[in-house]
């Protein structure tokens, strides 16, 4: 079979850092070694850096993000809940659809596409949710929003964050913004291929889980013993481990943490100024609000006349760069760049900007 | 950091194909890359010969062996349901956890450890069960129960069967065993790391599906696109596909189809002779009932006087070699070893006889 190699522009996944695409090749590990179980911690450890949390409970769960989605829902959501949850793109909306099959009463707080949260319409939606739940970087509109505000504000609730597109690419401090429950994914700023997905919740929340949730492989009492997050870190059978896939994001943590966490999102930003600066210069238009547009995912507005998916086409067979359609209504109309993990460099702006430009010629 | 090399003769993780490992390293695809989708076809595909079945509805779960339990009861069970689930083991027992938090009224059938499923006690279990649930090959004791016999005798309950520890390894024959649901791990016999969860449903059991399950992630109503298995194959984006680890699945479904399955049945068969045989030789006693012991996975009784954890310390530190703990009441008096998928061979029994036979010296 041939081997085809892409330029991975979309919304994630992008390409891993290459420590993380080696370690996925090393020999595996059985989820009880003991070198493994010290890897998991590390990994753990890593995992806290970037949430910017000291949460015991920090840990990859054994799929993809759309499972932490789920996991910070099953394990918290106790029937007849209220839950507010802010809605501003795609992912806000599958919130919406995943609370209420965990038996939530869902107060949703719908935005325009393409704007952030508006803090004081969430945090005035009910006078008392047991949970508030955002998006904080949407991965559908590519809009950062205020997290640290809505913990600010968020009184008795629980705040449930997504951060599947912010982790590792811009500033996530979790602890300090008051979010109680995070999950991500690895496969946008982490650079790890996807499989994983990061999860974090705070003492707090995990006081008021649910004792015994519906999912058993989410079930977050049983997979503390897993991680060995228990006193003695003595470790129970849950599940077997993916232990390449933890062995990746192992590596890609170490990558991370050896430039410096700062440094990787001053990295971000630089390269998604770049390719921001250069679509306004090539006369395309940005479609997410100024202010609040996210520097590892980009949206712009195809232009007029241009048909979408001939173009992305075009790219991906004349150049192997991927460039993603835009989410629910805004699929022919919107395009989506991101310049995440290891494509958050100026060369990858250069090349999509370039790219561009001779497609639309 | 140094690599660690092991040979992996547990319970699972096994030591994946050669060329599932180089797959897992090469450039990353996206999730919606026409190349990926081919790949998943294929993969798919590979998945319908593995498990016997022409069931359209085939596909790798995106989350390790666990999960394919989960969401085959998340999926099938409609609350009250009569549940008969066989427990001749761990994986049983859990099967009556998860079953019952999905709203399920379970029969749960015991049996002694090491013994194989009793066919006749499991179908007069109760009068109309909706599903009659069974594991394969117990991963806990290493036995092998009569699938085929609990699928003749079906009536009209669904059959739902745990194939984590038989497929790619031992005869699986799902569409003529009435198997209805099927779940299975990639990180035995496909020799595959642990990540994926191979899964399988009949048109019958699809039409009697969960129309809304409590699990988002693993609903089989939205899975259907993710794959293509609708009319003309069209896509839709439910979650990111972990991408890397299906084009490892793929690369060991080609290792499996090019050698032939009865070919790597039998040496799955011969493997686990020699290793039986020479066990036995060296006086030791095997804890699964003869005649119903799974070559892939073998159960032996730790002699008496013997620290059974030491020996799998020794084992580990002097060969790199891992041996499995007993499970449940078991964890010290027996011991688990596994030559699956690519440890499936003379040399890998050979070898841990020799340890074995060191150690204990």
């Amino acid at each position: 079979m041939t081997i085809v190699e892409r330029h991975l522009f979309g919304p994630g996944p992008s390409n891993p850092y290459p420590e993380a695409t080696t370690a996925l090749a090393q020999p595996l590990l059985g989820h009880l070694d003991p070198v493994f179980l010290e890897l998991m911690d590390e990994t753990c450890d890593g995992l806290r850096e970037v949430w910017g949390t000291s949460n015991r409970r920090t840990l990859p769960l054994s799929a993809t993000g759309s499972a932490g989605m789920e996991a910070a829902f099953v394990n918290t959501v106790h029937p007849g809940d209220v839950v507010v949850v802010a809605v501003n793109g795609l992912f806000g909306q599958r919130m919406v659809d995943v609370a209420q099959r965990c038996g939530a009463e869902v107060v949703a707080v719908e935005h325009e596409w393409g704007t952030p949260v508006d803090v004081d319409r969430v945090l005035s939606a009910h006078p008392s949710p047991a949970i508030i739940a955002a998006v904080h970087a949407e991965t559908s509109t590519g809009v950062r929003s205020d997290v640290a505000a809505l913990g600010a504000g968020k009184g008795d609730a629980l705040l449930l964050v997504d951060a599947v597109t912010s982790i590792g690419g811009i500033e996530v401090r979790a602890d300090d913004w008051g979010v109680d429950i995070g999950y991500a994914g690895t496969q946008k700023c982490l650079g790890v291929a996807p499989g994983l997905a990061p999860f974090t919740i705070s003492e707090r929340a995990f006081e008021r889980r649910v004792e015994k949730p519906r999912s058993w492989y989410l079930d977050l009492g049983l997979l503390g013993g897993y991680v060995g997050e228990a006193s003695g870190r003595q470790r129970t059978y849950h599940h077997t481990a993916p232990t390449a896939m933890v062995a990746s994001l192992h590596a890609a943590l170490g990558r991370i943490r050896a430039e410096g966490l700062p440094a990787v999102w001053e990295r971000h930003a630089e390269a998604g100024r770049i390719l921001q600066d250069g679509l306004q210069d090539l006369g395309l238009e940005l479609f997410a609000q100024e202010g609040s547009r996210l520097p590892e995912l980009t949206t712009v507005t195809v232009p007029e006349g241009v048909d979408s998916a001939q173009v992305r086409a075009q790219l991906l067979e004349r150049h192997g760069l991927e460039i993603g359609a835009g989410a629910g209504a805004y699929a022919a109309s919107v395009w989506r760049i991101g310049l995440m993990g290891h494509n958050a460099r100026p060369d990858a702006a250069l090349l999509v900007l370039a790219a561009l430009r001779e497609a639309l010629a």
